[in-house]
């Protein structure tokens, strides 16, 4: 987690952690990470992790060379040099990172694309997540790493596509029940579509998905969306915002957005916001926070990250609280985020 | 201190923080600072602080425009905007920010200097330190800052210069005597000269300062040295050296140097100190400091700072037991780091 410790994170509450395996891939190594005894001895982090599939990193971040039936080529952003990602090299590496939580190899459909695009694209999604289980329960009963003494086992979760089209969404979900995976993700949202239209797509794809399996939509969102797709049943989301934003010096308060390098704060010695109990809420005021961003030093980054994951994390306490007790009024008059 | 927030420090055991005057004169203001309450209150450090006197930095990073016996004009590395520090506005600014312990003005001789040069830098630093007393007496009790209940008061410290001329060195400690300081710093050291000659200078001035006040050696050193600078009797320095080295990726252990990103170490499951117990060495491997640290992520620098100001810590904590016990067999055995 960019800039933060893990004694932090588990003093924040945090869970899980998610592991880039495009990253990991290229560095330190799958490799080294498995001789190292897997990702959570080499952190040093024992609660959950999940590793994404690599694919989203590769359509985002590298060079890409040619998407085929086998796989994706693609350059190193890194160093320009060639890899490629099938959905068994990424089963094979993520098996050698040793996250709990594992997903399937997964073509993140372009936004936007028409209806033929969709389905092909979707059509190629459930190959690859046939090829992704196949591989993996032909090779999970082997030890992930000669090190490994935690027992832990992997659960492959299996990616539902299909563009902005509810039916092709509908259809790729039912035909990944038939793979049976211990849980399902609902991929290729928040990729510039309207929020309205990823709530519809999310809403529509979860009449398929089982209730009694885990159901995580990936890569989402602001905290109001957050607590509306858990709502509607979502169990899991990641995303990158608390953490960038913070390195951004955008704070998420009880009160909405706060940039914290505007001026009005300069002389503002309030902490970033009068409602949160965090540790960086406890103790610093917004001036500080400010002087910090506006200096360049590194722990603005620091400070911001632990309040957006606080508020983040305080955001789903709220809403398992909320659930719990059966009364969901008033969880969703927040503050509004959503750009 | 870069990348480590301030519960962090606490809980390593640091006892007080040196601020940056010219820094903060800079951005955030010295000001903004007072009108926030003070540097204590700005960025919650209830324990001690100290301030420079901002002319080091001017002399390191600033355009320096010009120094005349009136003070030091120069324009900021930050915007090229013109300021003028004399003695007086060194203090005023730093009676702004409200340090425990504050510094005189004076001018850091350059090395090699000359007896003349030497002489002549000297006395003008003689004189500053005279108009720097003479302005923090005239204003010491108005009260710093209007919101300031802390009862704190400030101790202003006469700096000696004198370059690498013993004599010199003694004469600037004696006539700063006559002004009777609180406490004494000696400036201009560690600005090239071999190390046996500022032993030899800090062990010459020494015989001159009283030893019931503070003796404190400005910008030293290395774990060895400072150990040898304390058992001749100094007992305050200060060093941006292991703060520094970590965000470079060089960390202070008992076996010596140790260059983290060094390939030796991609794979090494040890802790990076094997003999120290602060919580990266209780938590994290040389491998995986390694990797973050190629990897360009900002939580390096937060992990090696916390180690490098944790094996600091520990060698003073060490001193300090040691003179306690009245056995100092053994002390200099630790590793050299000595350039």
């Amino acid at each position: 987690m960019k800039a933060v410790p893990q004694d932090v994170l588990e003093e924040l509450g945090a869970q899980i952690i998610l592991g880039n395996t495009y990253h990991l891939y290229l560095r330190p190594g799958h490799e080294l990470v498995r001789s190292m005894g897997g990702l959570h001895r080499f952190m040093s982090w024992e609660r959950a992790l999940l590793t994404d599939s690599g694919g989203f990193q590769v359509f985002s971040l590298s060079d890409l060379r040619k998407i085929t039936e086998e796989g994706v080529s693609f350059r190193s952003h890194l160093d320009g040099s060639s890899h490629l990602f099938t959905p068994e090299r990424s089963i094979e590496i993520q098996m050698a990172l040793g996250a709990d939580i594992i997903m399937a190899f997964d073509e993140c459909t372009e936004y936007p694309a028409d209806r033929g695009r969709a389905r092909a694209s979707m059509e190629m999604t459930l190959r690859w997540a046939k090829r992704s289980k196949d591989y993996f329960e032909a090779h999970k009963n082997e030890v992930p790493w000669p090190e490994n003494k935690s027992g832990r086992t992997q659960a492959l979760l299996g990616i539902v596509q299909g563009g902005m089209y509810p039916d092709l969404r509908k259809e790729c979900a039912e035909r990944l029940l038939e793979l049976d995976f211990p849980g399902y993700a609902i991929g290729g949202l928040s990729v510039g579509e309207p929020r309205e239209k990823t709530l519809e797509i999310i809403g529509e794809t979860l009449e398929v998905l089982p209730k009694d399996k885990p159901r995580y939509v990936m890569g989402v969102g602001y905290p109001d969306e957050i607590t509306r797709y858990a709502l509607i049943g979502v169990d899991m989301m990641d995303c990158v915002l608390p953490t960038r934003a913070a390195r951004h010096g955008l704070l998420f308060t009880s009160e909405g957005r706060m940039n914290i390098k505007n001026v009005r704060y300069a002389q503002d010695q309030n902490p970033p916001d009068l409602k949160c109990r965090c540790k960086v809420c406890s103790r610093y005021s917004r001036a500080y926070l400010r002087h910090l961003y506006v200096a360049g030093e590194a722990l603005a980054g620091v400070l911001n990250t632990v309040h957006n994951l606080a508020y983040y994390l305080d955001t789903m306490r709220a809403v398992r609280h909320a659930i719990k007790l059966g009364d969901l009024s008033g969880i969703l008059s927040g503050p509004v985020f959503m750009a």
